[in-house]
């Protein structure tokens, strides 16, 4: 059996899909989780100078998506073709593109543009994406693709936990469908243990 | 045979890197640029309001990096297991991580805020990304990832064109691995049809 080591900040982040499909996997892994004083020491140590890295008998992987992508076809969380698998990584790259610009809020140290930002933000960004992932997922038999449950579901689900935490909102109060996806998710008996274990943190 | 359409502005951006691939592929495809005026009236029927979307048999795809690497599934330009295609992902993400703060410094409309982001990305951004990308092609024979041609290889390259028009410098100019990677795909004789072929734009 490999070893797996996960580095990342205190954080949900872009840790915790990989550590849902980690959990889904029911794979042991180490939670090593680098508190902000000790990273500048360790940054030069990872690739690119950045984390979430995941060591795997020593080897370090890095980005979070190219991880989670390879993770998933060892558990049957990616697609059974080509097709299957365009369809998870359209939904994937979608959700990437609704995650960045709460991520940019969220993160801007400004506070003019900070409000400039939640303006787009509350009014369009989050209606737009709310409406479009409720629609896709109603399309999908309550799923993001292929009418069954994929990495790219577990990336969601995850990555919302932490968004709401962001934005002190729940993004999926009003879109029935996907609050099913996640009631369905947080229910997996692997990933429930892996909730009610996970250590606390605000983000 | 299938029909392929591609729907983006009149610009190399994001559709580039679809368009080398197809071309490697020796597949024709409808090139299809929208002027900014015509837009608006497309963008309701664009799956998410962006492009850009390859229609395969008036099936719409969304996403570059999804279709990149759905095309190169069909020619080759994959991993021949998990192992390889998630080096190329890793690749493909690490750039993308370079190729964000590029856009976002150069769509700035703040003339200050641009100020700001043009001098981390002059003096930290850019030769970081070069020295770690020359340092990545030189331990993989040239390549991007796994000793080999990958659609990342392809991505990084018809994506670095743009990089450079829109930075107005060359990127690899001091980059010997990366330089020579780039003639070499420039080489590829159905890339060279491409390159003699299409469209000039300014971006």
């Amino acid at each position: 059996m490999p070893s797996y080591k996960l580095y990342y900040f205190p954080i949900k982040g872009l840790a915790e899909p990989i550590r849902f499909i980690l959990s889904y996997m029911e794979q042991d892994f180490e939670d090593i989780r680098i508190e902000k004083d000790n990273w500048p020491a360790l940054k030069p140590k990872m690739p690119f100078g950045k984390m979430p890295v995941l060591e795997v008998d020593g080897k370090q992987l890095h980005q979070s998506a190219a991880i989670c992508r390879y993770l998933a076809k060892q558990c049957g969380l990616n697609g059974k073709d080509a097709w299957e698998d365009l369809q998870i990584d359209i939904a994937f790259e979608t959700f990437n593109d609704f995650r960045q610009p709460v991520a940019a809020y969220y993160y801007d140290p400004n506070e003019d543009s900070k409000k400039l930002k939640w303006e787009t933000l509350s009014k369009e960004t989050i209606p737009f994406y709310q409406g479009k992932f409720e629609e896709l997922a109603k399309n999908n038999g309550g799923y993001l693709a292929n009418g069954k449950l994929s990495w790219a579901d577990l990336y969601f689900v995850s990555c919302i936990d932490y968004l709401n935490a962001l934005l002190k909102q729940d993004l999926l109060e009003n879109t029935p469908t996907l609050k099913k996806l996640r009631e369905e998710i947080f229910a997996i008996p692997a990933i429930k243990k892996w909730l009610e274990k996970r250590p606390k943190s605000e983000v």
